[in-house]
Formats: structure tokens, sequence, C-alpha cells
């Protein structure tokens, strides 16, 4: 199937150079893709990882083996294979993914333990070891990449690109955090599963990288959805190189740690609109904002049952301001929520409070926002001082046509 | 919008009168609609009432009179609105329910609280009470009605009348369980939020009928999606007339409460089966059986993770026999899973087993089994002895149709 750029595709950003990463792209031929299809990235030595798994149990070799390698806390590596997610494959998948770290770390006198290795694509299909084989052979020996190159080598039913970037100030020197990603559904796990890889120059004590990685994790791709499935294959890993001549972060509440958590929540969320933005057959970009819950935990619940609504989300592809779905999916949700304390918003527009449609609302008013390509639903609970955000898109025949088309 | 008949509808069935149950039915007018709107179900002195309802907190009014009007335990009759859910309409939504039931509690001699009302269609708009005082006049005065025209006039976006009837011996008499349903989503809080009412002339006391209703509920409408939405007035009502010669059921243990229950169970999952038949854009109607899990409660997750997962049911649309999915959506689930212990069928078709695809299935198999209207998804846990049954249907480019098309 031809996949059009999605309307809400962004630019790829200038994105600079990390001191103790190189890029490198080949063509391992998974699929019948005239198109580069393995990643490689190299990482100085002394690089501390973090990484965060799909919560799926039946999930692929390369996130169980993933789990425990980002333990050591060490990674010389990645390895990304597109095409094929290896994922339901048994003891050949993790034979597959063995033999890729073994010859990884042959060639760069590492341990393999330190080669962490990522696939998606296709579900059920052993990766074939020749052609891995060959392709790690081909991309060991290719010249470097850009940004750009990698990212959209990494991607497998994306229709753009995906890249973010931002530097932070730890003490009087600068640091670069780069990431890519990939996905188009929060799972397709056919041939769109997320994997994000962020990159920094900063130097960071690997048990604390990890700690910065699952806090920004929480606000950032735990809060966005497209379909609600969960995939066999989701993962984000965090390589900080340490080459920048910034100190070494190693004190939770220190000011560099701070600015560090918070310039990596920044590429995360970008990251993670950007998956949406991708989101299969999405025209909509919303944003759905809780306040006024009961707490933190019941106004996520709500912004996630909103977020997940096929009914919300079918309206919002329809153009149609029907909050009365946004109220049924409040009430779905298992938060606490008093139906006559509640008020929604569609931008600036208030439309319903205490129980019923808002005096002021005008349903011209309310369709004519519906009409735009990014829209905010907000949704205050009246109870107390819980809040937060999701993101998602709108579900369209799009979403069904990809998704329902026989794999080939 | 004009809404062809499921392609999985099914003839409505002949049923017998339910003594005690006078039916009628009268156009109240809450829509522009050229048909029946309001239906009427007087019930015998002396009937047993129980219900169960939405677990939305953002539930109607109905809804909330309702749950207090079962703890009583008797009812004399049960008023329909189609065309308005009354929901989300705060004070005023609550006086047209009150002023229904006074006006038919004056006119048949009892009490307010023997008067039980619902109401679906359009949400966030005050019933009007002008119309339902004009219809409620009107409906009193009527002709019985028969079991067809009332499961018709319950109907909104319902594309067929859906009834059905079972008969239980209790000791030497013959009792009869009628029930009529309209739902064509599991909720779509415009136009088809589920409504179902199940009569019968057995003599049952009103604690033992709530607690067979719970039960039976269990296994049949809560084992029922169509898109995973909750509605705000999902209500089923059943009513015991005790008219029929049977002597009264109040020992739960007694082979006359083991035969009802089980009959009722029976209606309700005829019921249940066609509101699944009917789901909005159904082209295929999909059973999830799942065996061989930790627990009964672990299996009905796994059940409604893969009858809800929007990747498995556009798959079906597709006829894309794709068990990776289900394989995720097990996954995903919440329930102890082995991934290496799965394993998967289409019908009698072996998919995958031991953690990869079983040796004997072929591609060209299971994408000819898909091809058929009704299919049976089998997943083994390969775990324990718990069980459970799921029902659900595909999802296409018509129900994303139905739901984005503009309220009007």
């Amino acid at each position: 199937m031809d996949l059009e750029t999605s309307p809400l595709a962004l630019p790829f950003p200038d994105m600079p150079s990390i001191e103790g990463v190189t890029l490198r792209v080949a063509r391992a031929g998974y699929k019948t893709w005239d198109r580069a299809d393995l990643t490689f990235a190299e990482l100085a030595e002394g690089t501390a990882l973090a990484g965060v798994f799909t919560r799926n149990v039946c999930c692929s070799s390369e996130v169980e083996i993933g789990r425990e390698q980002v333990k050591q806390g060490r990674a010389r590596a990645l390895v990304v294979n597109a095409g094929n997610s290896n994922a339901f494959t048994g003891y050949r998948g993790r034979e597959a993914v063995d033999q890729i770290m073994s010859q990884v770390a042959d060639a760069l006198g590492c341990e393999k333990g330190e080669v962490l290795v990522s696939s998606t694509g296709v579900i059920g299909v052993p990766l074939p070891k020749d052609k891995a084989r060959e392709g790690i052979a081909k991309v060991l020996e290719a010249q470097p990449a850009s940004w750009e190159q990698a990212a959209t080598t990494i991607g497998t039913t994306d229709t753009f690109a995906k890249g973010a970037t931002v530097s932070a100030m730890l003490g009087d020197t600068r640091v670069s955090l780069n990431g890519i990603i990939k996905g188009s559904g929060m799972i397709a796990p056919d041939m769109a599963t997320m994997l994000g890889y962020v990159f920094t120059d900063a130097t960071v004590e690997p048990g604390f990288l990890q700690q910065c990685l699952s806090k920004a994790n929480a606000g950032t791709f735990n809060c966005i959805t497209v379909d609600g499935d969960t995939s066999t294959s989701d993962s984000l890993l965090l390589a900080a190189t340490g080459r920048s001549k910034a100190p070494e972060i190693s004190d939770l509440r220190s000011k560099a740690a701070k600015d560090f958590t918070a310039a990596l929540k920044g590429v995360m969320l970008d990251l993670a609109h950007q998956v949406v933005r991708d989101g299969e057959g999405a025209t909509k970009f919303v944003e759905v904002a809780v306040t006024g819950a009961a707490s933190d935990a019941d106004a996520h619940k709500v912004a996630m049952a909103i977020a997940n609504s096929p009914l919300v989300k079918t309206a919002v592809a329809g153009e149609d301001p029907n909050w009365g779905r946004v109220v049924m999916a409040v009430g779905k949700s298992g938060a606490k929520a008093d139906r006559d304390l509640l008020s929604i918003r569609f931008g600036d527009i208030l439309v319903a409070e205490k129980g019923w449609v808002a005096e002021s609302y005008s349903e011209e008013a309310g369709a004519a926002y519906m009409k735009q390509p990014e829209l905010v639903i907000g949704v205050d609970m009246g109870l107390g001082k819980g809040q937060a955000t999701a993101w998602t898109c709108d579900l369209t025949n799009r979403y069904i046509e990809i998704n329902a088309d026989y794999r080939s």
C-alpha cells in the first residue's frame, strides 16, 4: 500500500552532531523494499544507557534481551532492523538477535551485552539470519549517515521522518540531545510499532539516566495513543556518550540534573507528538487537557479514556463538536467524577458546565472550531487539583483501510 | 442517514404472549421520524422487578432513578422513549422523568416508584415534557401492540428488530421468558445505547430475581463489545408477573431456580448476540473463546482485550488471518500469559503454538476461513483451567461513517 504523507507532518529539523555517536545505514533486504532497512549507531566507549520497553507480556526477543541489557547501563552499539519485528518467533528469533550481538561485538571488540538490537515489521516471521549477517557486514563498512537518513531507515509505515533536538546548559557547558523515532500507530504490530532513540553528549551516571528516562516517559510517551493497542516491540533507548565537557550528573536534586531532565522531556515530547501526527489515517492532532480531578492519576485516566474513545475520535474525524461523547468517556474512565460539576471546553469555547450545555455555547461556534487541524479538548472535573494531558489523533476511514489491508 | 439492514440480521422470532404483560406503542414525536417512538409495558399487580444498569458514572437521570427503583423490587409499568437519551441534561432531565412517572402512576393507580422510565437517543437535550405528556396520554389509550412492534419502537439506529423467547418447565408447569432489546453499538450515546427488557410469567421473589439477572448478565451482556465505549444509559430490566401456575422460586439451590436461571441466560445470550449482529457497520460476528487461563477472570480479560482491539477488528474486516494481532492483544490484556505456551485457533484450524506459527498451518487455509461471516477465534493460554467467551464484530469503514456523521 502506498502511504501519502500525513497532513500533520512536520519538516525534519536541523540536528547537530553528537560527539561519540556515529550513524550508518545499509540494506539487509528484509523486505522487497528498494531502500536501506538496517540502522547502526556506534557509541563511544563508556556510553551510559537507559531504556523503557513495552509492558506487553507477549513481547519480542529483542525486548526481553534489551530489558536485561539496560540493567547493565552501558552500550557500544544500537542496531535497528526495519521490516520484520521478529516477534512471536520462539527460539529462532532469539538466535537471530544473538547472532547480531556477537557479530557486532566481535567487530567493535566489546561485550555482546553492549549491543542493543530492535526490530519492527511483520510479526511471526523469524528474522532471516543470512540477511542479517550480510546486512551487518555492509553497515559496518558504510559511510556515516545523517540523522535524517537514520530516522528514515528505522521507519516502516511512517509517512515522514521524525527527529527532535534540544540543547541545555549544564553549568557553563552546552550539551545536546538528539532523538529519532518511528511509529505511526501507538502500535500496529505488523508494520508500525514505536522505536525511539535519544542520544546526548552529556555525562550521566547510568542509574540516574534510567530515572530521568522513566520520569520523562511518564509525561510523554505514556500520554499518547493512536488506537489503544499495545505493541509487542515498543522500545525507547537513551544513550549518553559523556563526550561533552560538562561534569557528570549523578545527583538527582542538582540544578544540572533538573536542567537535563527538562531538556530530555522536551525532546521526548516533541518526538511523541510527531508519532501522533503520523498516526495511521490521522487528519487531526488532539490535545486532551484534564484539570480539577481528585488526583493526577485520576486526571490521567480521564484524559486517556477520552483520547482512546472510538466515538470521540470518530466525532473529531467528522468535525462534530459532540461533547456528549466526551461526557460518556469521562464517565467510563473509572476516575471519580460528578456529572453536575464537569465543565468541557473546545479550545477557548465553554461547551458544557453544571450538568448541561453552557448558556453561552452555540453549536455554530463549536462546529467552526472543530474544522481546525489542531484541537484542544479541555475537561475540568470540578473536584480537586489533579491534572494531566494526553495527545491523540482522530479515527478515520484511512485507519481502517491501512489496517484491514491484507498483509503482503 | 439511512441505515441498511445488517448483513448479520436474524428474523424476528414467534413470541408467545406473557400473562400479565400488555404492550402498547404511540408516537410522541421526539424526533421528526414518522414512526412510533414511545413504548409502554403494563405489568400485572405484584410483578417482581430486577435490573442492571451502566457503570458509567455520568449516567442519565433515568438510570439514577432506576437504580433506586429496582431496590424496591416491584413494578407496574415500563416506559421507553426513543430518539432522546435525556442524558447530561441536569435538573431538566430529572423533571421530565418525574412527570412521566406521575402521569402513569395516576392512570394506573400505583406508586410513582413502580413506573420505570428509559430513554435513548440524542444526548444533552432535555426530554421535551409537552411531547412526553401527550405521548403518554396517547399510549395509555392505544391498542395492544405485538412484541415485534415494541422491539421496533424501542430501536433508534438499530437496523433490525431484536427479540428472543425461551420456555422452561418449573416442576410440571411451563413458564415463558420473552426479551426485546435495542442497541447497535455497545454504545453510541447519540442514538444507539443498549436498552433491554425481559418478561416472564414465572413467580420469583424480587431479591432472588435480581441475583438471577446479575448472574446471567455476567456471562452475556458483560461479554459483548462493539466499540468498548460504555453508555450513559445502558439498562436491562427483568419483570416477573407471577401469572403462571408455577410455584414461587425463592431458593437459589432448588432445581426450579437452576432451570429458570438457565432459561434466563438463554434469552439474554440470544439478545446479546443480536446486539453484536447489529453492531454499527458490522459484517462479521466473532466469538472469542479463551481456555487454559490462570483463572476465569484472567480468561475474561484476555477475551475482552481481543474483542476490543481495533487492530484485531480491522484485520477481521479485511479477512486477514492476522494471528500476530491476537498475540498482541493477549499480551496487553493484563492477564498472566506466557508467549511460548499460547496456542491460537481460527475455527478448527491450529494457527500458532509453542511461541510460533503451527507447522501444520497454511496461510491459504487461514485466509479461506476468514471469509466466513461467523468466526471463532480460540486462544488456549496453556496455564490453568480458567475460561471465558466474548462476542464482538469487525471494525469497518461503515462504523466510522456512521459515527463521524454530523448529528442532525
